[in-house]
């Protein structure tokens, strides 16, 4: 009988989930709107409902146990708190509400970060590391670290939040409501205003021109930037000095094996990678110089938030 | 019959070493220049002579291992590398040839701060906190940081140079060959920097007008403040700030239960402390504010080095 577990991920928009093998292979999938659930008990109700479709079709199984993956989510408490980008406001149990219908397992909750590192340590590129780093460029900046072979989730389990350290004192406005975080530079939104600040500093055609604030994508200027506009290639540049920058302040407190990046951006390949590399080389601490690996993830295109979620689990159950 | 370690401590000018129990208890203790033996095997053997000598005035003890804390120490390689203000150029392997003398017992190096961190766990004010980070404020700054439970060496063994990491990109000169470190600030050196700095910016009288760029220490800027000058306060602001600044992005990073502070400038008490807290707090993330601890590390204006490198012993024959 084959045993799975559940990884769920949750997202703003969207909850998708998977039935994982300890290979890391999606047995079944499914999804289900995050949105348009102001009570917290309705949405677990019918997403569980999905859960137990996708089940039904599948044949005899074993469940182990189950990993979630959420914004603001706390592995120490099984909480998601006060998620800005979620309908539930202050603390949801979440953990403690899954185990009225999944009894005698581990119930696994951490953020999306914190997941994706563990889904690389698990099933991607950071096999056998015990030092490394992963950065998520999504709408906003998350990172996974993982020191000694552990996730570093702190004393009050938020720890890990590498898109809210300080670029620049008077810079960009961030939705935490300070200035100048990385993830206002670095994140799909911070390269869209980067984006905006060039075409407002340059004169020349760009095709991003035609495009408003709010139709323009990470994934427009990606796909802008590999066909050879100026302006997005410009932009990835931007993005990439700035990230680079940051990345050798990351390396000094943490001296990882390697670095990896996961997302849309991330697609951009050298556009993105050539500056961040040769930035955080260029202001790297002498003694860390050309030691470390900045990579894209081993997940990248794969459905890597249900694999981190599920790998959350795995970890878990291996520990006994 | 007590059992003991030896604690060694590596300075610029002088090396300090002590016997100490299990309490941490200094039982008995002695020092020997660093300065003036070129040839590391000269140094060595000279400061073994010193060990000798207070292990011979002592009542039957059994020695159960040895603790070095040392700049640029490497706690996996149990080597000093390319310390600029030693004398012995290149790598240093130190635990190696402590083996000649100590045989069939543990002997583990790692640099200074994370001794003191270790220390702090051991003999200070961490004991039983598994997320916590050390300063120590010396000619430079250097860094000690566990995450659950560990100190993070990292993958080569150098990791926690937070003096290291950015604070102004047009910033002042390091000696490490940037620009802008927060230890050019946050240092008994950049103190003194920011004192000349300030005696440019007014005209007040201060008692540290008559000083020398050469001959102006921290202590002296520490009594000076306590003293009321002016001056010496508003260096103290100014460290403070830039050190607050930067504190909130540490716990971004570690969630730490609580930051430490230890080094002569922490003498300043308030005139540090106070604009440290103050910044830190005022700079930080929504949820970690008010939730970490910045205290004055439980070791301070005790022989502190000495106690960190032997709990570096007791430590690891805990692990036995």
């Amino acid at each position: 009988m084959q045993e799975l577990v559940l990884g769920i991920d949750v997202g703003g928009t969207n909850t998708k989930f998977g039935l994982v093998n300890k290979q890391g292979e999606i047995i079944a999938e499914g999804s289900c709107k995050t949105k348009g659930y102001p009570v917290f008990k309705d949405y677990l109700s019918h997403l569980m409902l999905n859960v137990e479709e996708a089940r039904a079709k599948l044949p005899e199984h074993k469940l182990m146990g189950v990993g979630v993956g959420a914004p603001n989510g706390n592995y120490y408490r099984g909480t998601i708190e006060e998620a800005t980008n979620l309908e539930w406001k202050g603390t949801v149990y979440f953990t403690e509400q899954l185990k009225d219908y999944f009894a005698d397992m581990p119930i696994i909750l951490t953020n999306d970060a914190n997941a994706a590192a563990i889904g690389e340590m698990t099933f991607g590129s950071a096999k056998g590391m015990k030092d490394f780093i992963v950065f998520t460029l999504g709408t906003g900046l998350g990172s996974g670290i993982v020191a000694n072979g552990e996730v570093i989730y702190g004393a009050d389990g938020f720890a890990g939040e590498i898109g809210h350290t300080l670029v620049n004192v008077f810079g960009r406005t961030c939705g935490c409501g300070r200035k100048g975080c990385l993830e206002t530079y670095v994140s799909a939104t911070g390269i869209k205003r980067t984006v905006y600040k060039l075409l407002a500093d340059y004169m020349c055609d760009s095709e991003l021109r035609g495009v408003s604030f709010n139709d323009l994508s990470g994934h427009m200027i990606t796909e802008a930037a590999l066909r050879g506009d100026f302006i997005a290639q410009q932009a990835f540049e931007y993005t990439g000095r700035v990230f680079g920058m940051k990345l050798a302040d990351t390396v000094v407190h943490f001296s990882p094996e390697a670095i990896f990046l996961f997302g849309g951006l991330v697609n951009a390949g050298d556009h993105l990678l050539k500056p961040a590399k040769y930035h955080m080389e260029d202001n790297m601490l002498r003694n860390f110089k050309g030691k470390v690996k900045l990579l894209v993830s081993g997940l990248q295109n794969k459905n890597a938030a249900v694999l981190g979620a599920s790998s959350l689990a795995w970890k878990e159950l291996a520990k006994n």
